[in-house]
C-alpha cells in the first residue's frame, strides 16, 4: 500500500502520526511505508541514509563526542477495523485513535519531525527505523542489522521509542520459557488404575505456581517486579484414555540482576523433581541509569513531563543493546497496555512532551 | 477388499477366525465381511437371515419357549501392520495373533460355528453381527437397528461376545464426561498481576481428583471398580499470555447401581464450586445374574471353564440391551486389555472354551 502523498516531516506532530498510521504496515507488509520514511529522510543533507531490508537508518556527521541512538520499529500487529485514525477530544484531552498509535507509530513521527529538525544536534544521532519488530524474535530487523551491520547501531547510549507514556522507563525484565514434562501411563479410562495419570501429575506443577510469591527486585534503583506463570498446559489424547503425557509451559520474567542461567535455576528449584526442558529465553537489560548520557536524558525527561525514571517490566529490544554492549532505555508516548488493543489510541499531549523532551536532550 | 474364499463355517474355529480377521473390516469399511457372512448364513436353511446396513441377523424359529440373542460386531479399529494372522506357539499356548483376534473376530467366529451347527438348539436364538461399534456412538449399528427395527432384537437375554478371557462378566460400568470451565483473565505475561491466571485455578482440580479415591460397588453380588480422572487438559493461548481459559474434561465411570444423574450429582459434589458442564454421558447395566437363564449360562461357563462371573468395568454395548429391557452379558474370548493393541492375539484354547460353553448353555 502506498501512502497517497509523500511524508511531511516539518508538518505538526498529529499530522504526522496519523499519516504514518494510515499507512499501514503489518509486519512483513513494511515495504512502502519504509520507502516512504526513506525517501523522506534523504531530503536532508544533513542526514547519511542507509538501507538494509525495510530497516532505515539515518546518521548525523556533526562530528559530536559522543553518539545517542534513538530507534523504533515500523510494523504494527494486524488491523483490528481500527483504521484510519481519528482525532478525538481537544486540548489536554485530546487523542489519536487507531491501530499503531500506540505501539509505535507517534514515537516514530517524534523520530522522524527531530531527524528532520536537528541540522546540528549537541550529541551526533543515529535515527533507526526497523521492521519485525511484532513477530518471531528471528525476523526482527533490529536483530538482523545487528548481525549484518553492527556498525550502524554503535552509540554511546540508545533509546528505544516503545510506549512509555513519555516516562523514562529503564532497562527491562528477562524472559525465559520452559516446558515441564509429565509422563505418566496410558490405560484405558475404566480401569485407570492400570495406568499412572499425567495431567493429574501436572496438579503438583500448578500448586507450586499458585503458591509462588514473585520477587520485586531493586537493580540500580529502579523496582523490577518479576513473575513466574503457567501460559500453557495441553495433556490427554482422548476422551477414554488415562494420560500419558501432560506439558505445562512456563514463562519466568526476571529481574535484569539474574543472567538466563541464574533464572534457569531458580526455575528449576521452584519446580525441582519435575523434567524441565527450556524451550525460549532472552536475558534483560539493566537500566543503565548511571551513566551520564542517561543522566542527562533523565533530568530532560524529568523537567519536559515531571516524571522519574521506573523499571521497564516487558522484554523490549533494549536487550539488544544491551547485548551490543550500549546501554539503552525506554522512551515514547502512549500507554503500553493499550498496544495491540482494539481500541489502541495515544494522547496528543504524550507526543509533543515526548518531542520535547528528547528535543531538550539532543540540543542541550 | 472381497474374500478370495466364501466364509467356511464348518470348518475349525482357528481357520475360521484367521478367515474373518484376513478380511480387514475397519469400521465404516465392513461391507465385504457383512456380504460374506450374510451368504454363508443364507445358505443354512434354518436360519432366517436380515440385512440393515452393513449388519446381519440370523434367527431360529425352532419354537422354543425362550429366545437368547448373542451379538458380536464386525468393525475393527485400523490395522496396524498387524495382518495377516499368524498362529503362534501349540496346544495351550497357542495363539492367534492379528487385529480383530480379541476385539472381537474370535468372538464372531464361535457366533458364526454355533449358527451353522445348531439347527435346532435348546431356545431360540437370535445371531446379531453389526457395524461401527469402534467409532462414534452415534454411528453404531447395534443401536441403529434398536431404532429402526427393534423387534429383530427382542429376547429373554442377551450375550455379547466381547472379549472377557471366555469369563461371564455381568452388567457395565456407565460412564459421565464433563468439562471442568475454568474462567481467567488476560494479561501481558510481563504483568501477570494485572490478570488472573485460569491455569493456575485448574490446580484445584487436578488436586481433588488427584485425592479422590475411587470405590468399589457391589452390585447383584458383583463389584464394580470405578474411576474419576482428568482425559484431557487444555489451556491458554500463546506463551506470552496469562490464560484466560483452560479447561479439564473429566471422565467418570460408574457403578450400574447409580444412574446418570446420580453420577452427575457425585462428580459436583467432588468439583463443587467449579463451573461442570456435561458433554456425554451412558447408563450402566446392572449384571442382571438373578434371571434363571442367567443362572444357566453362568453354570455353563463354570463348567466349560472353571471361572465365576465377576463384573465388567468397561462400558459395552450390554447396556443397550439393557436399555431394551434385555438383561445382557459379556462373554467371549481374548484378553481385553490386548484389544486395540498392535500385538494383540488371541489364545486358542479361549476361542474353544467359549464355543464349548455356549454350545452347552444352548443344547442342554
Amino acid at each position: 500500500m502506498t501512502p497517497t502523498q509523500p511524508l511531511d516531516l516539518t508538518t505538526d506532530l498529529v499530522t504526522l502520526t496519523r499519516a504514518l498510521c494510515d499507512t499501514p504496515s503489518v509486519s512483513g507488509q513494511e515495504s512502502a511505508l519504509a520507502d516512504a520514511v526513506e525517501t523522506a529522510l534523504r531530503a536532508y543533507p544533513h542526514l547519511e541514509v542507509l538501507r538494509d531490508g525495510d530497516t532505515v537508518v539515518a546518521r548525523t556527521h556533526a562530528g559530536r563526542a559522543t553518539r545517542v541512538v534513538v530507534a523504533g520499529h515500523l510494523d504494527t500487529v494486524p488491523v483490528s477495523d481500527n483504521l484510519p485514525t481519528r482525532l478525538v477530544g481537544e486540548g489536554q484531552h485530546a487523542e489519536v485513535w487507531g491501530r499503531g498509535t500506540v505501539d509505535m507509530k507517534a514515537g516514530v513521527a517524534v523520530q522522524l519531525a527531530l531527524a528532520a529538525e536537528l541540522a546540528a544536534p549537541s550529541r551526533d544521532v543515529t535515527w533507526v527505523f526497523y521492521d519485525h519488530e511484532e513477530v518471531d524474535a528471528s525476523l526482527n530487523g533490529l536483530g538482523r542489522v545487528a548481525r549484518t551491520n553492527p556498525q550502524w547501531l554503535a552509540g554511546d547510549f540508545a533509546v528505544l521509542c516503545e510506549p512509555t507514556a513519555a516516562g523514562l522507563e529503564g532497562g527491562c525484565n528477562g524472559t525465559l520459557r520452559v516446558e515441564v514434562r509429565l509422563q505418566g501411563v496410558a490405560a484405558h479410562s475404566a480401569r485407570a488404575w492400570m495406568g499412572r495419570n499425567a495431567v493429574h501429575a501436572a496438579g503438583e506443577v500448578l500448586r507450586r505456581l499458585e503458591a509462588y510469591e514473585p520477587a520485586d527486585v531493586e537493580v540500580d534503583g529502579l523496582v523490577y517486579r518479576e513473575g513466574l506463570n503457567a501460559v500453557l498446559i495441553s495433556g490427554g489424547t482422548a476422551t477414554n484414555v488415562i494420560p500419558e503425557s501432560c506439558v505445562v509451559t512456563v514463562n519466568y520474567r526476571f529481574a535484569p540482576d539474574k543472567d538466563v542461567d541464574a533464572a534457569l535455576a531458580h526455575v528449576r528449584q521452584v519446580l525441582d523433581g519435575f523434567d524441565v526442558v527450556v524451550t525460549d529465553s532472552a536475558p534483560g537489560a539493566r537500566p543503565g541509569l548511571d551513566a551520564p548520557l542517561a543522566k542527562d536524558f533523565a533530568a530532560a525527561v524529568l523537567a519536559a513531563t515531571g516524571s522519574a525514571p521506573t523499571a521497564k517490566l516487558g522484554w523490549t529490544d533494549v536487550a539488544r543493546f544491551s547485548a551490543l554492549g550500549t546501554p539503552a532505555v525506554n522512551f515514547g508516548p502512549g500507554d503500553p497496555t493499550l498496544a495491540h488493543k482494539s481500541d489502541e489510541r495515544c494522547p496528543v499531549h504524550q507526543i509533543v512532551a515526548s518531542h520535547a523532551a528528547l528535543r531538550a536532550w539532543l540540543t542541550a
